[in-house]
Order: structure tokens, then sequence, then C-alpha cells
């Protein structure tokens, strides 16, 4: 398989086999992540590899009570870190400027493209993989939890394993068409409920059924409030003033 | 040559010759971005395809004064884009809640992922890609650049085209070891200033010589400061309440 068609399959995969995932696969797939691109080659992230069972049923829990995530093999938490950077700036220079949002953004965007090369390595690598965004959720239990210091949030979290027989018949969701979502030079309104019926083929009386369901789950629901508190804290604390 | 050798060879590119890249190239490539996991399947982003060489030009300013910007056949920017989907749950529910910090974050991962499967698209196509994380500077300006409405923007900047010859022999900057950013459960401290002796292997002298330039090009420079007032304007136009 190509890695353009491997990039093509890949599905998101939330059932896994018990069979451990082999510490050289692992590996493998950690090199990956850190051969991604990086700003400045600084690596403005640091992966932490949950392998406590007590530790990853906690984070299924916390991560909106998903109970597969306590199942996988694998579990990876990408942290946006400029922690290790600060302090080495203020050992050469102790005015140096404190840490600001940019900095956060710019490590969290380190962390992404670090997990992404993480998910694509998996699926090279006969394992699926699916991606946590509920770790954006509970920033305190999860700084307690995972002993994270300041100007360390974080960013994403990976879960992979052998995919269970049910996973891999699965249908992959469809996706958008690249004219729904790619515009030329400037922004242009597009219409997304025209765009979701030409991807799920939904009547207008099914479309309206769903849209209200889907909304309530995925945006009026309290996880989704829960993540937008638990950015503003973290935004918060990354805004703290460095202790001297 | 294999997914996993892919992912380890690639190495960003900043010069590239003028031969244009093929429409079916960049279609793959855009594909290949939009097969990237998204949360719930929402494609929480727009991507711009920058192909007027007057933006480009004003890009390759405003994004810290990079010419190759503006040589680049390619130009992407991946913007995280809310602004579809909170109107269409508007639309559905008049009273629904207005986006925040943590829709903001989680369509910024959306992005990035994209961005990364098109990174690894580009590669696997024999194209040469680099980030430019200076997009996240300027906003105001990149707003109306680019014709962003609320609840959109720019979360990265991808360029890419045939690689000039002379990046071809560029030797890829050394990574950090798995051991030095992977943690196992929790969060431990780890001496920078060690990582980098292992990763570059320059003398006492010449890291501290090194480590002064570096600060004051990467962190106490003027595009930094600029990186963090933009996010933080971004953030407070996002946190605007919604126009009724």
């Amino acid at each position: 398989m190509t890695t353009l068609e491997l990039l093509r399959a890949r599905k998101s995969v939330r059932a896994y086999t018990p069979v451990p995932v082999e510490p050289e696969k692992k590996r493998a797939l950690l090199e990956a992540a850190l051969e991604a691109p990086t700003a400045g080659n600084m690596t403005l992230y640091t992966i932490l590899d949950i392998t406590d069972a007590a530790l990853k049923a906690r984070l299924s829990e916390t991560c909106d009570h998903q109970p597969f995530i306590a199942e996988a093999p694998v579990v990876l938490v990408f942290c946006a870190d400029y922690s290790r950077w600060f302090s080495l700036f203020r050992s050469d220079c102790a005015q140096t400027r404190a840490p600001g949002a940019g900095d956060l953004m710019l490590a969290c965007c380190d962390a992404l493209i670090a997990a992404q090369n993480a998910a694509t390595a998996a699926e090279a690598l006969g394992l699926g993989s699916c991606y946590i965004g509920d770790i954006l959720e509970n920033y305190e239990t999860h700084r307690a939890l995972l002993g994270l210091p300041d100007y360390c949030v974080p960013a994403a979290m990976l879960c992979a394993g052998y995919p269970a027989s049910s996973q891999k018949e699965r249908r992959k969701p469809p996706r958008f068409a690249v004219e729904d979502v790619v515009c030329e030079n400037r922004w242009q309104p597009r219409d997304l409920a025209a765009m979701l019926a030409r991807r799920d083929g939904r009547d207008a009386a099914g479309f309206s059924r769903w849209l209200k369901a889907f909304r309530e789950r995925k945006w009026d629901s309290d996880f989704s409030r829960e993540m937008t508190r638990s950015v503003e804290a973290m935004l918060q604390a990354w805004n703290h003033p460095p202790e001297t």
C-alpha cells in the first residue's frame, strides 16, 4: 500500500484485540512522531506513554467516560510543553519574557503535528488508532494526574492497538468533498446543510432529526461546555506569571 | 519507500524549483488532508489555497518577512473554522451556546491533523514542504486579507513545491531521542541543555553562545512577542458574543 493509499484508508479504530503492542512497534511509532516537523526544531511537546492500568482507567473516566480508553494497549498523551525551553531561556537571561498565548498555540501545533505522524505510523504498523479530543477537558484533574508543570498542557490523546475484527469491517465515515472545504485565496461561505446532504444522503425530515440530536450531543452538551471551561483554565494557568 | 521510511526522511524544504505543481498533485494533497481524522467527523477547518501572486507576496511579508513564501508554488492556509457549524446549530436552535476557547482549540487540532496529512502526502508526491508558524501573527491583517468570518482563525500555513537541488542535499536537522521526549505515565523533568548537547554536539562555550543567539532570535524577538499579541486577539475575537 502506498502512503497516499494508507492516508486514504486510515479510519479511527476504537476497539482493540487484547494482543499487546510489541515494544519495538511502540518505539517505531514514537520515533515517527519525533521525526515530524517542529517549530525551530525545538520539539515543543512531551509525550506521556500511559502504561499504568489504573491511570488508563482514570483517564477513561475523565475523558467523557469512554471505557475503550482503559482497554487500549497504547495510550499516548501529547502535551504542548514550553517548560523545558522557558527554564533554559531563563537560565540564560533572568529578565527574559514570560510565555504567552502565542507560545501555547505554537506548542499545540507542534504536538498535533507529531501526534498525526504517530497516527500515520500506527496505520503503517498494522495498528488502529483513535484521537480523544476530551483530553482538553478537566485540565486541573489531568494536570494533577499527569504531574504537569507550568507551561505544559495536554493537547491531544491517541489510543492504539490491533483492531478488533468488527472495526476492520466498519466502513470509514465519508468525508466532505475538496470543493466543500477548500477556498481559493479568500474564505467563502459554504452551505453546510447541503454539504451534509451530499455527504450523508439524508432527506429533509431525517436531516432535521439528525441535526437536533447531533447538536445536543456535540455542542449543547456537558462535555462540550466543560472543554471550553477547561481550555480557559489552561490559558489562565499559562498566563500566570512564572515563579521566581 | 515505506510510509515509516518516508516519515523518517521527510524534512522541511524552503526552496523550490519554478516548476508548477500539477493540479492533480495538488488535489491529491488536499484529498489526503480531508481524509485525516476529525472530531465528530465535523471537519472543523477550511483550507485556503493561495494562488494569487500578490496575496502570496503579502503573506510573505506578514509572516515574518520570508521571501520564499512568495515563490512557493503551493501555499495553503489551514484555518480552524467553527463558523459553518455554529451557523447551522443556531439555525436549529436560536438559544444555542456561543463558541468558546475549547471549540477554538478543538478546531485547531482538526486543522493541524489535516495539515500534517497534507505534508506527508506532499512528501509521497515528490514535493518538499514547510510549515510557517508565523501565520499565527498579525491576526487582524490576516483576517482582512483572507476574508475570515467570526469563529475562523488561521492555525497553520504549509508551503510546497518541487525541492531545489540545494534542499535535496541538505541534511535533516537531528531530532531529540525518544528517551528525551517521552515520559512513562507522569511528566518528568529533563535536562534540555544535556539533550541539546547530545543532539547537536556543541561544547560548553559554543553552547553558551548558541543559546544566547537562539533565545534572542526565537524568544526575545519581535515576531515571538507579536505571536502572543495576535493569538490573544484571536481569542478575544472568538469570545466576542455572536451577532444576532
